[in-house]
């Protein structure tokens, strides 16, 4: 069974990490291939990212998908991902575990940066 | 003339300021209706958006449009581009601007991550 983890680095911001989680139940209402879809945190909220693992796993899980929710290559997304992706790996070695690149290198960006600039 | 305008935060990690410009690079040449696109940061690095607003008004932008690079609105988003929007409104009042919610509004998120996630 296919997941989804959309990892954000949380905020002390309430607000900011609510919108993580409005767009992750966004994500959950699309057709997709990923029958289960969370998010989790690096720091300062909840859930963080070995809670959301753990629970992907429980529901059934047997691929999981990870996208580093982050524009920039900045230390979290260079360092820390890789880590926690080692320690799931460590975790459920009967789960595969895919880390895709952070968001911002995505080589759709500039278009939808057009689609959204010319939308408005 | 129409322009585009995409501000990012900016760090102290060069390579971070670097993925912005090359964005706006690959930006530029995508087809599209804004014959002029650069960026600008707010902090950390150069260039300042008011030295990116002088730039794209001296290439005689008429109409430039201002896309926040942030997935979350923090102070940045709901305070600081404000207050640079009434800044260039003020400096350049023959110029209309117009400043988007920043990427992590858009409707079209979920989809393009789902894109993302589904492609790799």
């Amino acid at each position: 069974m296919k997941a989804l983890l959309v990892i954000a680095h949380g905020s002390r911001k309430a607000s900011s990490n609510q919108e993580v989680a409005d767009l992750a139940d966004k994500l959950k209402q699309q057709s997709s291939p990923f029958k289960l879809i969370t998010h989790g945190f690096l720091e300062l909220t909840t859930p963080k990212v070995p809670d959301a693992v753990a629970e992907l796993v429980k529901g059934g899980a047997t691929e999981v998908t990870i996208l580093p929710y982050f524009l920039a290559a900045g230390m979290h997304v260079t360092e820390d991902l890789p880590e926690l992706l080692a320690q799931a790996k460590a975790d459920y070695p009967q789960v595969d575990f895919t880390l895709l690149e952070h968001l911002g290198a995505a080589d759709l960006m500039p278009s939808w940066i057009l689609q959204q600039a010319s939308a408005n």
